[in-house]
């Protein structure tokens, strides 16, 4: 099958398609799309080899259970040991032996097929496009933060970054809380929030805080002290992107303002296929470009443009 | 009268004692503890010029409300505005035009005379001595912790530091969950905490995690990292103490783990008192040394020696 291959340096390849084993199903990928810790693992992040890819929309061409065979679908990236305290609560994505797709252990979406266990799959209801059940792992990741602490409706938060993520993230929160502003360097993009009442601001003229809650969506260290000066004393500050490598933060206004700091990761897909298939989220506005995966160069150059958004690969 | 003046050094000098506004009581300085903040200042931490000196038993000698006048007390550090959000719900120590006795626009306590706000005072009991009273602000900074977070009987702890504070820490928390854990250096600072039933080990040998909740509180670098470590997924790292400058860190693995990191500082008087009071904390082993202000000089050289303890300077 052809699949993107990271080794020293990424390569479109012809390699043996994946082996299912008991339990997991072998998924056709129709359409994969580039996230931004796709583009930190091309640069070493976790010291990845093999195919990247974790975001996509497939169809299920083998499975043990005849129940699959046939049904489009998206997938839960992280795989547990389904046997250790955080499998059998639900939280395999936390388990400690965990693969985790196209990021640890476990070959990606760029490429034409995929293996994962059928308790990962999640079935994509028939109205509902590709191009739009594609952000479903984002919008799990960004729906995360409403599993990890209490939005009050009264909340004023505060999302710092424009990215695909920061744009998600601005629309779940203020499906919770009807005071959020996005900090951003590009207008066109928080343009895209604009109409649900968001309220956008240039990084060069932050906001007046201070915020109850500060959402770092940037992973720049600018965006860590700028989150830091605007949240409140005993206020709560979501880390939702990872610093690759070690930058210098000082921690001491943590310590004297008691901020509450909370890392965010990925998330629950039953109710972002939900919010995809209501309608209450309509990402699709934030598709830059949808190229085959011939074309992956190209597909990654855009992708790693500060003024671009989401791009896909079309891989059958 | 006398006091310790940090200018460009600290001096013992002879200055006016403080005048007493409206609403303030006049202090006579009988004992004060040196906390490390203290060694901070005296480093440079937060530019202090002035008296420092913020633990402290004393007796009111003048004051709008006589019932004040001539009663042994201890005095909460941080003096509001008394108007804002902050300190209308009772947390003047999170007041943004808040002074911080001997640490931010207040004269300190390693002085013959201090005045502050009379909401500010608690009386001690009387069968409480000084020496045991003089510990009711780190032991009010300890309990913060349980303000802050749910300790559950069951939560597995973690106390990284064998400091004044980190004893404390661990002394309270021991209070509310059973299993409770010291890493430090000095195995005669841990001893004092093993009658309780608290496990100590050495750093060199650390615990075998993960725990629910870890407390850093050595104030080093090699602390946060232990404590990263240490910490489950999805736990709770509670940072006790100030670094001052920045650090390098990595806050990816608390992105990936989804651990909740809090800042503690400054905690509830009044239960700190009673907990003194009922003897269910006896400080009084931590003391090192209690030397007459004069001997201020040799009283920081050993609150400095990582061997002692609390050392205590003697004022009248």
């Amino acid at each position: 099958m052809k699949a993107l291959v990271l080794k020293d340096k990424l390569e479109l390849a012809d390699i043996p398609p994946p082996v299912r084993k008991p339990g997991e199903a072998l998924i056709r990928i129709q359409l994969a799309g580039i996230c931004n810790t796709d583009l930190e693992l091309l640069r070493g992040y976790m010291d990845f080899a093999g195919v990247p890819g974790h975001e996509f929309v497939g169809e299920v061409v083998a499975s043990d259970d005849p129940r699959w065979t046939g049904r489009r679908i998206t997938g839960e990236i992280n795989a547990g040991c389904g046997q250790c305290r955080w499998c059998l609560e639900g939280l395999s994505r936390h388990c400690p032996k965990r693969t985790v797709l196209g990021i640890a252990g476990h070959q990606g979406a760029f490429a034409e097929y995929i293996v994962l266990p059928e308790a990962n799959l999640h079935q994509i209801p028939d109205h509902v496009t590709d191009r739009t059940a594609v952000f479903t792992e984002p919008l799990a990741a960004a729906l995360e933060i409403a599993e990890q602490i209490h939005l009050h409706p009264s909340t004023r938060v505060c999302v710092i970054g424009d990215g695909k993520l920061g744009l998600l993230v601005a629309e779940v929160l203020h499906q919770f809380c009807h005071d959020v502003t996005l900090v951003g360097r590009h207008h066109r993009k928080m343009a895209l929030v604009e109409p649900s009442g968001i309220v956008t601001t240039p990084l060069d003229q932050p906001p007046v805080g201070p915020f109850d809650l500060v959402v770092e969506a940037s992973g720049a260290a600018t965006g860590w002290e700028l989150a830091l000066s605007l949240v409140r004393p005993r206020g709560t500050l979501i880390l939702k992107s990872t610093f690759a490598g070690k930058a210098p933060l000082n921690l001491a206004p943590l310590v004297i303002d008691e901020i509450t700091l909370i890392g965010s990761r990925c998330g629950p897909f039953p109710p972002a296929i939900q919010w995809l298939a209501s309608g209450r989220i309509r990402p699709e506005p934030m598709i830059h470009a949808v190229l085959p995966l011939a074309e992956y160069e190209q597909a990654l150059a855009l992708a790693r443009s500060p003024e671009s958004l989401k791009v896909l690969l079309q891989i059958s």
